[in-house]
């Protein structure tokens, strides 16, 4: 069981998200990316999470993101084998398409890896985190702490050549860095990435847990 | 520090919409009535919340729920005081605009209490429940099992004669009754009470704890 | 001409979410599932409509339910071979992505079906009434009182053995069971079903009656 | 028993948006205006639905349409009293706020009308018709043939002086008039209103029809 | 370099929602349909653009609108190629799925073909206009004074022998020109087409023009 | 005549949200702040204008910013007397109600000054741009390059010193500096403000120009 599954769009999402969060938790996260196009973002991904300190990728092998059963299916497996307490994914009124159509598909697989009817092992994932990358946050939930893990995340942002390639100027380098500057500064510390919460639902037939006895715990 | 506050718009209200969840936190429940209308109503939420085991609820002296700088302050200055971990209180698409208000005056006071700025001691509640009383919540995220409670959100129903009255036929009993069923079956056990959780911001340079350092705990 | 017809996305709908009201109809009702998945759901579905008193159902061959021009097509040619004066279908806020889909599909259709540009014989439906399966009505504007039929209903619930193996409880059994007891109470009778409306446009240049000539009839 | 009740922000707009439909029904309808200012507004006003064919006006005494718990007490006091089976009023996304407001208004009194515990003979509103003044619907659901009483409708706007002499060149009366002629190129005849319909809940415990019994009549 | 290009869903759409004004610039108005089905409506499309002194208009082979990257690249390509500083296009809430369609693909195409990173030449519209074809903009932003052109467009509009043949008492004719006299009567003239406008991004990475040096130019 | 009016709820909205742009443009600026609670904050703003080069502020004697018909007017009077070619004031989903509520009063009051029925010399704003304070904007259409008025801005910043003191670890310097620096990233230069653009009416019966002549000027 992993603490983080980050699920994104595109190789390079996951650094420039929540690149600084996931280092800050290497032992405990993974990342899936729904697309490699072209495939040889494959291997920028890879050396993207080794830099982070992170384990392999989850890669699936598509140009785009579609909002399908199959696509929301294979992402349910996913979140079923690797039992993450938190998902972190795109927001949805991302200026990307394909982050968009990432927001619903994992908002179907959390469900569907939830339910009892679906899955024999089912699993209901603990938090939802919708991260930033191009698209600000007006009002983020949470602000992690990543001053620790900055340098990491700064080398992983280099890594991705065939990115920065297209701003000569290093705008991804840079805007990267002023946007961990300015939620650190929101978060009283160095650097901080933001994230939005959505509630989930806990309770009810399609899942293990199905009531809920005490909510103090 | 209390478990749970419930802020509601009139005297019945908690007891409606989430007595038993209430009752079963009795040591460490309160609630907060925003209005008292007519002025004996008093007496039957003093009752009730004694029925359901909760000490004395604190009641303010109004005749509707009107959204005010002075109301939010009033229920934030209550916040401040009892600090508790859950707010409950109305959806905001209720049937009744007192409901609507108040889920409106509860969201801003929630936040001003949080606030180093506005307060020496703030305090930022952990999370924010929104109960159903006549609007029913298509999806709920929380089914609290109150199968051992039911007995006394029964007798606090029974204690608001004024209300009963209006429908001689026994409405309001029949109606949480079988609303409690309902929800039970959908919790698995005999009955329970509905919840839709609201995220709540947790950090930023207004609270206390500014940045999250262990998004694992 | 049929008095409803109850457009759903899977066997089972049909009883889970109207079945009390169209056996109250039994003769003038009639179903369209639009899909069939597995095939061996479409006994289930003839076994239920038989119980419930209904002809045979109309099922589409299909896995899920698709938004598309030719599904479209489908359910209006079954409008205007039906003529029905009540069209029930899933809410647009369902939990379920097909009920979602369904309910897009329906509301296209019935435009279409009204067209005097696309039918030779075009026909407009008089109401859009929506149903409720798990995903339950916040304020339901219309209740059907079906407590005569509600052991025909129950007779129906049971022949989806597929669906009610899922869960060995008795799941689909006590919560419709407990819905129908829930909006008996609001509607002050044993069982009723709830529903929305939403309103049609009646006049228009594509449709056959173009103006209101009196308003009071 | 009135058949249509028009509640209106300020003399003129019964006028201007449902002149056409009233005058048709004169004998059947009424006009509650929520405001009258500058006070000689008030004989324009009776002149107009004079000229329309219809009794004396209800006039509130009013500068502007403040949302209120009284104003929509006074509002459901009128409905009780007329008992119009057709209510026309605003649209909720007018230009103007006072007609945004008295749609609240009048939607919250519909309900309040309707509820027993409110009133010994409460009153439940057939059909909401929402009317075009210079906000413009985008897709009516009624258009309602006014070929008839046109001339009458065009000889209430004529006496609306203090109004009209604000645009010298005639803009209200070759407003209204191309806008009926627009209607009814739609609705296939001379001259016609436009209507959105919105839907009211039919049953539930507040309502004296609790239960629907026979969906088809 | 364009200064107006229209791009629609169907043949047709170009003359009903803003023939006059095309008209008007004719010499720097360019039509885009995305649609031609049946294909002989291409004679029409390309008879109507003579009659409003457009040159040849630009057709897409295909049926239906449906939201696809490569759709959005080829309207960029046209975009690119063109370089109109302004387009217009349907409303996102207009009746006609195909017309909702039009507006996102529009929307996206105008982002991508602005963006430095996709186009060796990428070019940024000015402004972006939307028109009304049935369904009517409840509140304009722009009225385009066509008074001067009315004859022209009326023309173009009698050439659509294929769809005013479905409405022989002359729909399309009567309501095209009771839409500009109304229009006309807002705009104080003879004739006028109606538009909202929708603000498009000026500044940013992706974009030649990062940063605004002059507000006020 | 003005270049650009800013219409901000409280001091410091000004020098926060869009400094360093008014500083740009300081001798065609100009400041209204809704409110000056406590009074002497009205200290600070005049010598935070004076900083920015800004000649003396308007300030409203008010506690908060409540929406109403007097205020409206009262900033309808404002953008007469000063007709500025830009009005800048607060997002609609800001998280200060304050500015939630100056929002609609500034859309209302332009609309009203743009009225020849309301004022002898009425005057329509041309664009209306919207300025982030503690909220972020997604995806802002302007970024406006301050890099030559950074310094005035950080001066102006450091004027309010009773808010300053409220963070004693320099919380609104950071904020503001880093802000600044993100949108230069994004906008290619050192230092940036950024903005959302609200389309506005330019043509009506009520306005001076009620038609447009030509689209491309």
């Amino acid at each position: 069981m992993y603490g983080i599954l980050a699920v994104v769009s595109h190789p390079d999402d996951e650094t420039f998200g929540c690149g600084g969060t996931l280092a800050l938790h290497a032992r405990e996260s993974r990342v899936l990316s729904l697309t490699c196009n072209p495939r040889n973002r494959r291997g920028e991904l890879e050396r993207a999470c080794m830099t982070l300190g992170l384990q392999e990728p989850i890669v699936f092998d598509a140009d785009n993101v579609n909002i399908s059963r199959e696509l929301i299916k294979c992402v349910a497996d996913v979140i079923i084998s690797e039992r993450p307490r938190i998902v972190v994914t795109h927001i949805a009124f991302d200026y990307h398409a394909d982050h968009r159509a990432t927001y619903e598909v994992v908002n179907e697989a959390i469900e569907w890896a939830a339910h009892t009817s679906m899955y024999k092992n089912p699993f209901l994932v603990e938090r939802l985190l919708l991260m930033e990358i191009n698209t600000l946050l007006p009002k983020p939930h949470v602000l992690v702490d990543i001053s620790e893990t900055i340098g990491k995340k700064k080398a992983a942002v280099s890594v991705y050549e065939s990115q920065l390639a297209k701003f000569p100027w290093g705008y991804y380098q840079r805007f990267n860095d002023e946007k961990a500057r300015l939620r650190g500064a929101q978060a009283h510390c160095q650097y901080a990435e933001a994230f939005a919460e959505e509630s989930l639902a806990r309770n009810g037939p399609f899942y293990e847990t199905k009531a809920t006895r005490d909510l103090l715990r």
